[in-house]
């Protein structure tokens, strides 16, 4: 069943726990990218969902053109009403494609900030359903790291930027990946569950045509235990939030 | 002037302040191989120095073979003493040659783990003087990212094990360079002088012609400060230097 949430910018979003909820992983995306995005600039965030990081996105520079393409129709169309609530129809544009098809969708070079937060699992054979909404969010049945890096080599111009989240698994895969589209991993940050504990995502800025060179941001911790035994999130995961 | 020190281990080794100290990274180095060398290993460490990874690791399994390789023939004369005096010269052969050269002087795929600690910085034109020892150690004047990746690649026999700290800025050229030498990374620990700090080191392991998936251990913190407002290093520091 479909509820309307207040995000923490203060705009509206349309959800439904039986298909897609937004989480944690879009709310650090998002921040990543809020200070690198910069007056004028054409973004488009690749597998928007109900178009969670549009809309985080949409207040945090002058003039900015978003574009959110999505696959689902029934999330398209939840991000659509979404964005007639916030009265963001004129910035952000919701478009049902596949992102395996940017050539037939979009000019090439005609973006200077993509993003995404794609499904992290590598497909298994057999194990997941197509027809299963949440499943295509998490495991890569319509979309694989390559299709992601193609597409952004495609859509991005020269010395533009790709920001993504992912599983640091998967670190290898993903910078030898970029590298194969001419996308350079220029910043890297480990986000760890609790302090002194393994990373189990990490966030990416890459830049095409770039020369090497990574700069490694200070690890992220989501959670901290207080005296009383509790967990809550860290003061900069709360501060994370309130910028937003 | 060149002056005795004994290590953690009990072993001796032989230093000097105008040419070569072993360093931290040695240390962190080692620790990183020691619980990943079993019975019978053929170890090589490329670029040796004064022999300090061969030391700290001799006594870490049975019937360890290691093989130092040091393109400094004073560097190569002081860890020939240092295993006499440690009665290792059965254990640990130290040779003079060239990392570039292995091909002359190893039958290929004649090791199953290589180690590196090597130079960090990149040659910068007409900055380093060659003649300059300590230089020789921290720039890449005589063997760059690429010779080392091809003398692991020359070396090591299939699935064998290749370990290597370096930069957290050249990730991403380590990572490509590691692939292109059929070395698939399986293990990173990123390396934080205090906690919340970026990261300055990185210890690696790459399998030879392994499938993807790389384990990303908790980063480790080298420095506290204590109540006191004293630098100190961390209990895990501590239990390395102990460990060892």
């Amino acid at each position: 069943m479909e509820k309307e949430d207040i995000l923490s910018n203060g705009r509206k979003i349309i959800q439904d726990p039986d298909c897609f909820m937004y989480g944690i992983d879009a709310v650090l995306l998002s921040h990543f990218v809020a200070k690198e995005v910069h007056k004028g600039d054409k973004v488009i965030d690749l597998g928007t969902g109900n178009g969670i990081i549009p809309l985080l996105l949409a207040d945090k520079s002058e003039n900015l053109s978003i574009t959110g393409l999505e696959i689902q129709s029934r999330l398209c169309d939840m991000a659509g009403r979404s964005l007639v609530l916030n009265g963001l129809e004129d910035k952000i544009k919701i478009i049902n494609g596949d992102l395996r098809k940017v050539s037939e969708l979009f000019p090439k070079h005609s973006f200077n900030v993509v993003i995404s937060n794609p499904p992290y699992m590598p497909l298994t054979v057999g194990r997941q359903n197509e027809k299963d909404q949440k499943a295509l969010a998490r495991h890569e049945i319509l979309a694989n790291l390559k299709d992601i890096c193609s597409a952004a080599d495609y859509l991005l111009h020269s010395h533009g930027r790709f920001f993504m989240i992912h599983r640091p698994s998967r670190l290898a895969e993903i910078i030898c990946c970029l590298k194969e589209y001419k996308l350079e991993a220029k910043r890297l940050r480990l986000i760890l569950p609790f302090e002194g504990e393994e990373p189990n995502l990490l966030l990416i800025e890459a830049r095409k045509d770039a020369g090497s060179g990574l700069k490694n941001e200070a690890p992220l911790i989501i959670r901290k235990r207080n005296k009383a035994g509790d967990l809550s999130y860290t003061e900069e995961v709360l501060k994370i939030y309130s910028e937003l």
